[in-house]
């Protein structure tokens, strides 16, 4: 398969990527490397790139993140990068790339745990999770010619422990290759409308 | 209890706003009528609004929808309304509104039941209810002195039958009482953080 990875530099993503590269033609998309640039918050950006990548079989996204911070002072454009980047972003990669994807090929999105576990700051974070979950349910059912979309849904990652562990007192440590698992059941597997939690 | 009911004129809001009068000093927003005026897709206009109003012991909001239409021609710019408005301008109310909300008060947002059952066309729907979900979960973790938050999940409401149940084949109709307890249940009872799914 054809497969374009947006985000494949990340944390996620670079453990993604070392797994499918040796079966799939792998395109990395990032905003400062990779084979292709794209800023997911400009829609512009997406097009270009899907442009430039051409027809497709997959593409996964494991790019965007949203704000962490006190809630007290959080304002509206606090959340603004995320509702911008990881939400819309996904969202417009999936309008304007369904018409790049090949017959049977799919969409992997990704939220995470806080849409229904958010940690304490975490309520952008949660807000974006929660729409990207609900989002594949409704594109699911509309996507054509036996196009899929799915979204994996990772907890705190053991990759991201030393840098965000602190902010998440009590949470589950979860596997590197569980993570991976679900982005691969995603691509290679038959599911559709599936948000696949990977909490522990 | 002094309540501001945002969106008061609207099919579920007019029926929320009867049941409450009677028992409360109950301040009704809209965007063309009402005791205040707002347009929630403005943040300015939802600081004028609060300004105006002061102090309160509740927040509902009940105003806000969302694009439906043919997935296949839907754009980001399709859903820009129901994102200002019904996401972030619930979002925005929130995070605005708690400076105004008195010890022990609450906020009431309304989702919906395509988080998780969306109907053809409404993938945009399901992605603004799913948010409004997730982000109430968040924010019920986060506000202080006793202050509360739940959303109001209503399916699709007897009174929007004529108008609306073409586009919902097989949906149950929700009887406007069990919606309009949904929101007293929020208002006056001890909860938190809840998702009141009031589907059939």
């Amino acid at each position: 398969m054809k497969i374009l990875l947006v985000g494949g530099h990340g944390t996620i993503g670079k453990k993604v990527a070392a797994a499918l590269k040796g079966r799939h033609e792998l395109i990395i998309a990032g905003r400062n490397s990779g084979d292709v640039r794209v800023d997911i918050g400009s829609e512009a950006s997406i097009a270009e790139m899907l442009r430039q990548v051409g027809k497709i079989d997959a593409c996964i996204c494991t790019a965007g993140t949203g704000f962490y911070g006190p809630f007290a002072t959080m304002t509206g454009e606090d959340m603004r990068p995320g509702l911008e980047g990881k939400l819309m972003g996904q969202i417009n990669l999936v309008l304007r790339g369904k018409e790049y994807l090949n017959e049977g090929g799919s969409f992997t999105l990704t939220s995470g745990i806080a849409s229904e576990m958010p940690a304490r700051n975490g309520s952008c974070v949660a807000m974006i999770n929660g729409a990207i979950n609900s989002w594949v349910l409704g594109a699911a059912q509309e996507l054509k010619r036996d196009k899929r979309i799915n979204a994996v849904s990772p907890g705190l990652v053991e990759d991201s422990y030393e840098r965000y562990g602190a902010f998440f007192p009590g949470y589950d440590l979860v596997p590197m290759g569980k993570v991976v698992n679900a982005y691969i059941l995603s691509v290679e597997g038959a599911i559709t409308g599936k948000i696949l939690k990977v909490w522990n």
